[in-house]
């Protein structure tokens, strides 16, 4: 949780903060942040686009942080090598985190054999089971329910109403943003007759370090085995993890993004909103994925696909542009048909 | 909550109730509300399609509600202006809405600085955070979290297990489904090398009076100033809305659409089930997007879109029409092709 | 809840328990179940695809088990008329479900009038209204919140964070997955000038024997009347069911399924994911609805559908092979009409 306090900040306190140069008056006094439209002469803002680049000097900033191979500018800078990571770094310094919660509440349920880090916070209202770990500094709130033998890194924050079940495990640096339910039963059915058997999903989940996790997002643990996010996959809210998946490290799943069962997922993927993947297929590495995709079959790294069923993206591009079109072509087809019979009757 | 009760109202007292005329009958005695097909002799129904007003007497309802230009009709009538909100009325009439709970639960938590409303209902279980105000007939259901400094107006209903992160504000007659997330971070990452380093979501989310928010929503808070939520717009279950985006006043997004984050939409629009919408992107008051849509571009006032991607909804309808025709106008073109060739064969 | 145990079986323990004949050492001890590829000498397996059975002689498994009409093999094998539905056995066998919690905490909330079957048990956080009854072995997790007048089955259990509304009904051997919603309002609004009158939601849910609903799925309750899971239901993570719906005994609804209000789905439906249904649609006994799907019409009994909009699924297989090509069809066609005027120029 943040809150807003009334900051101050010369400007070259923000430069050595966020590991950059300033150019300019780095006495100059910076009281907030704002985007490069509307910020005001005591707040600082960002520019990477060249869009932003090109009017520097229509800014109204008190200061900007840009590339350090911006072009020359008269007003105050501050030079980093990535700049949307050192505006990133100075919303973290104008708005610094705060516990919003001290030590363990009298009022949070926690079963027994609790191995608690340095610095917990467990809000009123929580529930942990019986033989859970958590590390350092973790941060629990209210209507959070932890189940048996869970096992959970150093600075996790579990946001209100998280399910976690049985022995699932957590790294470090972890987020659980509102209502994410990690380790739910795969959806795995024997068919029996006309009707199911359901199979028990005695698998688990494990989330790897700096893993996020979007609200009301879904990770089914595995039927035998684990589920398994690996180091720095962002997912987005809403989005369906299916049993058995495995998330590559640095894979970014946007908002509604659905997995089915024993899908792999590579390393440095996009898979963008509203895209369904199909069960027991392989994304390579560094694959994108457009937005909407329907996936059913195995994308080789590097491959940027779109459509559904999905395609080559270059290809979907000329694609979609010939769909308002087909009923024009339709008729066109009929036409040409027509007079090349015409033309065959009278060379007949 | 709604409870059932033996209620046995006379027809003038119901036409009175709802703003309406009664022709036939004052004295009849009416026990409940059915569909047309369904109502008995005691219940009433309404009617405002031209199938069901062609078959008045058809119906064995004891009455039934009409719009004031009803054809002729013997029975016991309602005449309205809008038969709809007519039976609106009478649902709310023979099912008052009960408050579940009394007073401020001493099971709920409630934190320092709490401002209340006259008749508040917070039920047990119920988390309520530092510094949060709440206008008068709060109901507040078991499970719901509401985090530090929240503002929420008159006549709001909180259903279980809600989440509403630090900040934001709820403005008054607003209804929030079970499950639904308020305030969550946006999706914001700088990449950083392989990774990607988080941008802190310190903005909030703005929910202004009569919004209406379907079971396990999320809507993100800003990264810098506001999500908003305006008037009397109603969301339907399973949806997100991005971080930054603001929805206007009476738009209705239906169950699964995903709004990415920076939109803007406008008035009075409506987006059928499942659309998505991309990030960054406006759409016009008055749009209709139909279901399924994938909008990647803005839509003008008053435009009506389908397809993904979209187009014109009028083009849709006959675009969609050729696709299970494609094999064969491929086939024919090949056709088409081969004849001409030989044709040009003959004529070379 | 399920539990690790170091567990050893004899295999003609196991033939006895999944009801099938072992053949070969009867003796020889299981310690556990494995996937096909990776089970080891003291784990058991089973093999029912013919890509398996075919290579029974490759797998390490200390048993397997098959069909009965399985192909001779000299190895430890478990015959059974269904082996997926033995594996699912063996896997209760081997982790056998244990009770997370024990009676009925005094740290839940348990309204008046709250009628209990025998072995229930009522976690920590749980909240439970008035006029309440539930069956014998009820397992309620915290964290959930069920409102006055449900009524409940035996065997039934209710994960973390599920939402029931007031007046729901729920048969013996339900799950309820972590995060799901039942009850909330149907989406239903009158248009009212240019903003919308609630209609109230008075109807309720039923929920039949044998139905498995999945993680933050939610099934709005009826306007009038009720919403309606039949018998042996299995619905997947994220799905929308609407108000007034129905659904076929032994139907599946597959992650992030949209079912429009007032839809009727008949028996052995399987609704693949994503796929979304229009309102006041019905859907015939036996239909199978693919991957992605919109559908806006009617399905009759047995049809297999594909696409959006929907069409037959043996005609969307050759449909969606043309996509790809069609800007070659386009020039193609530009191509033909050329030459054909060249061709007509020069006739006349």
């Amino acid at each position: 949780m943040r809150k807003e306090h009334l900051m101050e900040i010369p400007l070259k306190l923000i430069a050595e903060r966020i590991g950059g140069r300033f150019r300019g008056n780095g006495e100059k006094i910076i009281r907030g942040i704002a985007p490069f439209e509307s910020a005001a002469s005591d707040q600082i803002t960002f520019a990477d686009a060249p869009k932003h680049l090109k009017r520097l000097h229509k800014s109204s900033a008190g200061a900007i942080i840009v590339p350090t191979d911006a072009p020359e500018f008269a007003g105050n800078l501050v030079l980093v090598s990535n700049p949307k990571v050192g505006f990133a770094k100075v919303l973290e310094l104008f708005h610094p985190a705060v516990t919003p919660f001290e030590g363990i509440s009298s009022r949070a349920v926690v079963g027994r054999q609790f191995s608690c880090g340095r610095d917990a916070t467990i809000a009123p209202l929580a529930f942990i089971g019986e033989d859970v770990t958590v590390g350092d500094r973790f941060i629990c709130h209210p209507g959070v329910a932890i189940g048996d033998g869970v096992i959970i890194g150093d600075d996790v924050q579990i946001y209100p109403n998280v399910t976690i079940r049985e022995n699932c495990r957590i790294g470090s640096r972890v987020i659980l943003h509102p209502g994410v339910v990690i380790g739910s039963d795969g959806f795995g059915f024997a068919p029996d007759g006309g009707s199911y058997h359901k199979i028990p999903q005695v698998g688990t989940v494990q989330i790897d370090d700096d893993v996020e996790i979007g609200a009301n997002t879904a990770v089914d643990r595995a039927t035998l085995g684990k589920t398994w996010i690996q180091r720095g996959v962002k997912i987005d809210n809403l989005v369906h993890v299916g049993q058995n998946v495995t998330v590559g490290e640095d894979t970014v799943l946007v908002a509604g993004v659905l997995i089915g069962g024993s899908t792999t997922i590579g390393k440095h993927v996009i898979i963008a909103g509203a895209a369904a993947i199909a069960d027991h297929i392989a994304i390579g590495d560094g694959a994108i994925i457009g937005p909407m995709s329907g996936v059913g079959k195995p994308i080789a790294a590097g491959d940027v696909v779109s459509g559904a069923p999905h395609m080559p993206h270059r290809i979907w591009l000329r694609v979609h542009q010939v769909f308002p079109e087909l009923p024009a072509i339709k008729k066109k087809v009929r036409q040409l048909e027509k007079q090349l019979q015409q033309l065959l009757g009278e060379d007949s």
